[in-house]
């Protein structure tokens, strides 16, 4: 077990890990995901969990490549590739101001846009093939 | 004139006043836009002078929601209408780490997909109606 200064920084370690489960458990059991891709807010763990599991098909050699802190959360910025475009994104994580304070909302935004018409595609894809949410 | 503690501060408040003119001075002469929709960058103030001039004319009831500062620059994170649609965003601003330096870099992402949308078919209407860029 790894020491973070933030839940921000242990979701980082846990998504860079590949381990949905230690992402997942920093969230409240009343978090909320907004989707880059979805209007509508997913709302709990559950929700947030098949999203992650999804995620992790489908973004291919993600990588963290900044982070930012304010006081309301934390920005974790990204690039992968989802098929052949490349995918520059951001988390905006809120909650988690102090170590004992679990993660409330996550937010993802996605660039540019051939690279979310790739990302809407490939989530639809594997969440109609997978367990439902 | 108002003092700011950061060209990324000075960009808000330029922004915040409608005035592209004071946001696009704070930039570097070879500084690059990075569009929510387009993949390839916008090299130059000229080209991001054009860019922040047509956003002014499609992005309706803008408001900054959040601020996030880094080692390597700053997130300011919006809310805005595009048409009908809602659209929640994020300027990253690199470069202007200290008040005497230049912003280098500005990248928009933005979500969902269907607002992304909105923004692609306004911004094309716009660039196209406008001066060349």
């Amino acid at each position: 077990v790894t020491a973070h200064d933030s839940p921000a920084a242990a979701f980082r370690a846990a998504v860079e890990a590949g381990d949905v489960d230690a992402a997942v458990a920093l969230f409240a059991p009343d978090c909320v995901f907004h989707s880059p891709v979805v209007h509508a807010p997913y709302e709990g763990r559950e929700s947030l969990r098949a999203i992650l599991a999804a995620v992790t098909t489908v973004f291919e050699d993600f990588r963290y490549t900044a982070e930012y802190a304010g006081p309301d959360g934390h920005v974790l910025e990204f690039a992968c590739r989802v098929g052949d475009r490349d995918l520059q994104g951001v988390d905006v994580l809120r909650g988690g101001t102090g170590p004992d304070q679990p993660l409330t909302e996550l937010t993802v935004l996605v660039r540019p846009y051939s690279a979310a018409t790739a990302l809407r595609t490939r989530m639809a894809e594997v969440l109609a093939g997978g367990a439902p949410a």
